[in-house]
């Protein structure tokens, strides 16, 4: 359950997460002595605790704007038990677990969704977009609530209120076509409820974002998600075949067959869409059987330039890893310092590599689909400069690869910000980017600044690099850091690189959305939104 | 040149292609006595000429509907030199090359553009898009004129002219980012144009559609064409990551990163929009070294459920083929009773598989990820009943790849009609939508008619079916036509399919538009369509 809320005080059921925190109470850590140490020598502070959290008893909602009519109105269509407009419930989906957001939940006054409506059928949700086209309600649709975007921000924008619409009672896998691989889900599955079910009938999907623990399968598909798997099983965006979106002027099937010729493919102006065009309710995407062969290989690399090269050979060379990932020198050196993180099995095993970079690699499928690629890969690593360091420190790495964002609210706690962005750019400027996003972070933030960064999501023409920032907050954190986001947002779009790869646009990427796709491209999605959301409720401010 | 016309006639250079055939009139090769016999023996025709083709010196042309003033305003746009209304420029723009533009280039009268219009920079092709706005004249671009699907179709609408728009002169290699293997592309560059050029620099696209050698670059992407080497390289919509798109308001850059999460995909808008949304003008493509190592194997299955499932299980784990493609029992039995399409070397090197289905496979890449891919296939078509038959088939096939459409217009001088026709669904269905189209296609047209069926592009989670009918038309050859295909559009569209893998919608598969993506979905691209093309000029007709 939701922590610091009395169960009692809920109509509704609550999201799986904290309301001021990433994840699940009970897998929060605090600070092993080791990364306190070292956080504090690195940033000097004190280790005190600077930013306490806030009991949630105390806190000022604001209020709901919505009428006993409207709550009328809203329950004439999900049914009494599925609406609420209770503080605990409209808290709890006050928005998302960006850094700003943490901060905000920090504070002594929310802003909150008028109201929660849980629908369950793809007819409630139509019957609840027209009601709020109706009444000039805004509807803001609300998943695992993992958004470091702002996606789920409850903003009225120019209506009267908004209502969180949670999408958790649409969880079946309704479909399992078993011979051509397609799993159909509802949108409010959760990763890991959707892996049960179809681990259950002997199938994956593969999809691991960070966020897998929590995020929905709508959501990995209106944000784009990339997963950590992304090498073997592809982008999230990659595995969709189709998606039902329910829009106020009517439900938008798209997706007949894998791939074809039907002019503009329509899936794709759905993924990205962010609610802003209305509620996916229901993905198909491609599953694969569960593999019989894993295999795991870590690797060193004297440098991020040499690793770059050996992933880049590796992509265009057409045979990939199903994870493929590498830290730079900073990341790397950080990741070792850490026991807690790397693991002892890892000491024990391999031999620190003395600098350089940390690989992983991981091969899923056939037993001799995985020794052929394997081979192919290690071939080229080996020619790239990279060493093997056996399968330790991968495996270690892939046990501990959803505990990451704990970690930064216990240094939200003592003072020290953390936060994560992620770009992607062509392999002939990656070296530019990752330069001038580090230039702007330490530039925009106090000294000493650690500045680290990887490459999880690799192509052929390019990779994305995702960078974890670590810096010592001053007395107005959440002002510092959107001062800082909007330096590097800018050093993003100014290297010609895309201002996320895989978080999605939301709010706090809306305004550099026309320097990315230029007015025109602004306009098109506008003449999109204004056909299928004529009143505009579904999700203002975010995206167009 | 173009065939039939005096090259005098001509103000602006012809497309490659003969008016009223495919292709080079120097590569037409009559039919082959066996292939004769075996076509005549078959269907019961004499083998007399009853449909010739037609001296266009004898064409009554559709006169060009534009004044003067037009032709000053066009010519103060590209230049003297670069508009046309002779009646043998805009005669050799009069369609594509579907078995009805064949059928209608045999009638003494023929529709054509109202003039050929031949820009060369986007600031031209901004400023006709402006001019026939602003005049209320259709613009239809056209690139090699290979449509199947009435694409470059000159209609005006309701628009009082319509000038078809040559791409020709945009084909310049403009850039070639060597590290990033990505190639930038006039939308002019014809396939063979494109390789060449890049193959000057060791690289290639490795696109091969059957219209290769006329088709250009801007045509592969804005009918989302799909070649022969689809499993290795992808489709073309796989390969492109960036384009521009001059628009009457506008120009759209589309694609700034390999993938990314800035909202929808607009790339995924345009490419599809068969100049519906404005003129692509520039392409950036992913290519890649030109192979070091090729190996080739064809293979024997007992029959096309055989050879499907082993190309399932290939697609599904993940490791592919550069070329996959199998001829159905019917296409395997034909193209092996034609001498001179398997070729002498195949007849002599491989033993004659006794019926069964012939499969085609081919490798491209370093010799190690060409022997690993190789291997892993090679296993799994052996577990799925699969009997090699040695190089020699695969290399024939490759060999006569292009060479596939010249036979149509022989057999069509003789009374018989040949056309194709593509479609694609999901594994499981693959089978209910081969019988559909089949049985279609012989209740449509009289008996004996001949159905083969290929699979040339394979995906996860399904196929796309390639289908050649072979029949003898009746007096009134063009309806007789347009009826079959009316009917097995129906059949296509009621089995649940795409009504077009890689052929694109353009004028013939309009009607099933809506029925494919519904009544929202051709809302949403009409409000792209207005939100760039408010007057509604650009290829008017097609797709929307």
């Amino acid at each position: 359950m939701n922590a610091g809320f009395d169960p009692e005080l809920h109509k509704v059921p609550a999201p799986p997460m904290r309301w001021d925190a990433w994840g699940d109470p009970e897998l929060a850590a605090p600070l092993s002595e080791g990364t306190s140490t070292l956080i504090r020598g690195m940033l000097g502070v004190s280790g005190d605790v600077t930013l306490p959290t806030i009991d949630p008893a105390t806190v000022a909602v604001s209020p709901s704007r919505l009428s006993a009519d409207d709550l009328r109105g809203l329950r004439g269509i999900v049914g009494d038990d599925w609406v609420s407009a209770a503080d605990a419930d409209r808290l709890v989906r006050a928005g998302g677990k960006s850094t700003p957001d943490l901060l905000r939940r920090r504070q002594s006054n929310q802003d909150a969704p008028d109201a929660v409506v849980v629908p369950a059928t793809d007819d409630e949700v139509a019957a609840l977009l027209a009601w709020a086209a109706e009444q000039g309600v805004a509807v803001v649709p609300f998943g695992g609530g993992t958004s470091v975007v702002g996606g789920v921000d409850p903003e009225a924008g120019r209506f009267r209120a908004a209502v969180s619409v949670d999408l958790r009672r649409m969880n079946a896998l309704i479909d399992l076509d078993e011979v051509s691989q397609i799993a159909t889900l509802g949108a409010g599955l959760t990763g890991p409820d959707a892996e049960k079910l179809l681990g259950e009938r002997g199938y994956s999907i593969g999809h691991f974002p960070q966020s897998f623990r929590y995020a929905t399968i709508g959501g990995f598909a209106v944000t784009r998600s990339s997963g950590q798997a992304s090498a073997g099983y592809g982008r999230f965006d990659d595995m969709v075949q189709a998606l039902t979106l329910v829009t106020p002027k009517g439900v938008l099937e798209a997706g007949r067959s894998p791939k074809n010729a039907v002019g503009p493919d329509l899936r794709q102006l759905v993924m990205g869409s962010e609610g802003a065009f209305g509620i996916v309710t229901r993905v198909s995407v491609r599953v694969h059987r569960v593999p019989e062969a894993t295999e795991y290989e870590a690797w060193r690399f004297d440098s991020f330039a040499d690793a770059a090269a050996a992933f880049r050979g590796t992509a265009q060379e057409g045979v990939m890893p199903t994870v493929m990932r590498v830290s730079d020198e900073v990341e790397t050196a950080l990741n070792l310092a850490r026991p807690t993180e790397i693991g002892e099995e890892a000491a024990e095993e391999t031999p620190a590599p003395p600098g350089g970079c940390l690989a992983i690699t991981t091969f899923e499928g056939s037993p001799a689909a995985v020794a052929a690629r394997a081979g192919v890969v290690r071939e080229i690593f080996a020619g790239a400069g990279g060493q093997s360091l056996g399968e330790a420190a991968a495996k270690t790495w892939e046990h501990g690869r959803f505990s990451g964002p704990y970690l930064r609210d216990a240094l939200l706690d003592i003072g020290v910000g953390c936060e994560t962005l992620e770009t992607v750019t062509t392999w002939s400027n990656l070296d530019k980017l990752k330069t001038a996003v580090t230039a702007a972070l330490t530039e925009a933030l106090p000294e000493p600044t650690v500045v680290m960064c990887h490459i999880s999501h690799t192509y052929a023409t390019g990779a994305s690099l995702y960078f974890t920032v670590v810096y010592r907050q001053d007395d107005t954190p959440l002002d510092q850091w959107l001062a800082a986001k909007k330096k590097v947002s800018q050093a993003i779009v100014d290297a010609g690189a895309s201002i996320t790869h895989h978080h999605a646009v939301g709010r706090d990427h809306q305004p550099w959305l026309a320097d990315e796709i230029g007015t025109l491209g602004v306009d098109i999605l506008t003449a999109v939104k204004s056909a299928v959301d004529p009143a505009g409720v579904c999700n203002p401010g975010k995206l167009v």
